[in-house]
């Protein structure tokens, strides 16, 4: 193009490459706040799995992602390059990629519903210095633990509903309830075991690559031919244990 | 929820507002080149628009949208609070909800097609300092004439082509021809008048709120009551000449 | 040098240029609290200045400076490439060259006094759009206010303690008395009108630059020949009225 | 005081915290070129030093200081909260306090020099992940190695020259010696042992609190009552190898 007058107002971009030495959480949130309140609605939790397991098959560089209810965290290798770690490219990249794969499934999850509205996500990035994975490691064990809060109490205010009381009773008797206090409330009263409830529900979704050996063929001697291959693994295990990682050495090492 | 020890990691998020005072510029593009390769598709312009001015109707704060081709920049009131300014919330939002909407749209304007891959968006923030509005109004035209060079370069190629040149020698024989000698080659070799091609491909696309009178009813004399509403407007008219801001005061003024 | 093992933390520096069609105010401040008690102390008055001055010659993109109490701010032009606009440099540039001439200039206006301690000041840069003056001017008028509200009230304590009140006394006096209330007290109470009082405490300084048209010799015919030389100007007018920037206009303009 | 009209101007300062869990690296470096031409001035750099040394009895989170020629590197705590860790403020504290002290120290080590000029360092942050100390102890061997690279072949050059050859001579016979070779040309030619040089301007500085115990006094049986002290210690030692961190394990352990 030839020169032009208004040229000068080009070079505004900022620099926002992230800074190296560090794990990227891309933290993504529906805006829909009402298709979530039932939060043991078991379609709309594998619509969220579906599309963030997309977005692993996609970008190389993620090497997990933990997600329950509205919310789902992208961890990106500390050592990416992609887009040479600029802020805004990750975000939106990410956000767009959930956003498409969320909409094309819908139906595959909700065969009876049309979209009325479109749905929209927001997101963050947050840095965690490496090379060591101890802060990420604790960073999803504070999400797990999130999870684990808002369920439990889920639980005991549908539970109590049931029973007659209205939202603002059950809220009220709940306050100051521990979490001890919670389970003991399920089981005593309602003949709930809080721990034999879905995984999916009490945990959140881990989701993760995994290398797996396949045997391709047979060679001439009859000895089996392999091969790796990455493969995409959902769990809802507990990750606050130091358990879950000592298993999986390869994701946040020391 | 109690105390927990993994609590220490939450305060990590930074504080991403954007300066007081700045137009908020958000411009988003397509990753899937393929798809826009033929500039002069017009049911991907379509879709690309109505996906534009889905935002326009969503947030408030967006008071001119500019697009061509695979790009759409938003511009959003330098004196907006949306959010606190924080730009992960601006940007995911508009870049999420665009995604939703074309997503949601596409099989309005391509009922023969199957969306075979997630389409996905990358964005990013460009601030141009206010209040006064000539950097904005500089940097729309600055798309313009990005549209103008692209879409003209793209005619003569299409012409070349037809007329029995390889892509490489259509290129070759433009190199460092200039935007009179194009419309030249066109009007004189091909018979084609540029000007009078199709204006979106041509200028793109603006889109941006105007507020109309309505009447309502007719009181009991007879009268008109009027009321004034915000209506959405697409126009694919010239920006880098001063007389559409002269026309549109309210946007963008000194 | 050969390639060091070392070399991968090398590139961890950030890009912190400031954003360009931008106003930058650097902001430095005494960390001496006790020395700057006697807000009415003239000759530490005179050493601020005279550093400020300093760099004003030093830097020719500096070009405006205001100060009072233990605070200066210099405005450099929105349009400086010094160091390519890296906040760390224009920051710590700026700080270290006032305060060097702080401490080599100390003795010239406290001949009987030794700096115990090493004087050191802090300092933030705030960025203000431009290219218009509007928010630099109110910026400048914001400060001026603060400093008339400073010394008023520091006028008005020193005279209701000389008068025989302790300090919380006369702060309990004060307390919630407005501007002209103060002035009332002075006049009445103590016979001060506090307009008459020295400019400097009163309104700040002001220091900038200005060009002067100056006679080098006379040529054959008689005539005298000019050059035009930058000269450095200290001012204590009144900054919120527009009447000084009608006098000035050179500096920010609209 | 009295709500102003200029008020809106006030909030535009930035949130500049430096992000937790990293080293904070101060990094001053002189702006007076000339002054550091002769590398091996032995006043400047205890010049240098003892400015370095009161910037860490300033400053308790300042752990470890490391500087050669013009420079000087201040490692401050990652666990910092100093002024909330805010970037501004670090750094212009950092440059102010250094500055006065280089100058108000200046005429103990040039007793017969006048400052001619006013000195300025200009200086910069970076951030380096923790907890670990790997990349601080990494890129305190880097700089290292810079102070090495430099003084070796300004030790060539010197020797050189005053066999005859001009500086331009000097430096093509240098081009592309490695630092064996330089050595090599030290010892056969010149019959300078390069190890035995005086230590501070082949190694540099590290200066470092340093926990000694103290006698304060006997108690009555008479054995020794003591304290611990924080002593502030300088070395020029070899950072590069790990056996310097193997007697201070206390700084940056993995």
């Amino acid at each position: 193009m030839a020169k032009s007058e208004f040229e000068y107002v080009r070079e505004q971009e900022r620099d926002d490459r992230l800074p190296k030495f560090n794990w990227i959480v891309v933290r993504i949130s529906s805006c829909d706040s009402s298709r979530f309140e039932d939060q043991n609605d078991e379609c709309l939790s594998n619509l969220m799995n579906v599309s963030a397991k997309s977005l692993l098959e996609k970008f190389a560089d993620i090497v997990f992602a933990y997600g329950f209810g509205p919310e789902f965290s992208f961890i990106w290798k500390e050592t990416t390059t992609f887009y040479e770690r600029r802020e805004s490219k990750i975000l939106s990249l990410s956000i767009s990629f959930f956003t498409s794969a969320y909409v094309m499934k819908f139906k595959e999850f909700f065969p009876n519903q049309e979209l009325e509205f479109q749905p929209s996500f927001n997101g963050q990035i947050i840095c965690f210095p490496g090379p060591g994975g101890k802060l990420i490691r604790d960073y999803l064990s504070l999400r797990q633990q999130l999870c684990h809060f808002y369920n439990q109490r889920y639980v005991c205010l549908l539970a109590l509903m049931k029973n007659g009381k209205t939202m603002i009773e059950a809220e009220k008797y709940l306050e100051g309830m521990q979490e001890s206090g919670m389970n003991e409330l399920l089981f005593k009263e309602f003949g709930i075991n809080y721990n034999n409830l879905t995984a999916v529900f009490r945990k959140g979704s881990s989701i993760f690559k995994e290398q797996v050996e396949e045997v391709v063929k047979l060679n001439d001697a009859g000895n089996p031919i392999t091969r790796t291959r990455n493969r995409i693994k959902l769990e809802h295990k507990d990750l606050t244990w130091s358990c879950f990682w000592r298993f999986h050495p390869q994701f946040f090492p020391d």
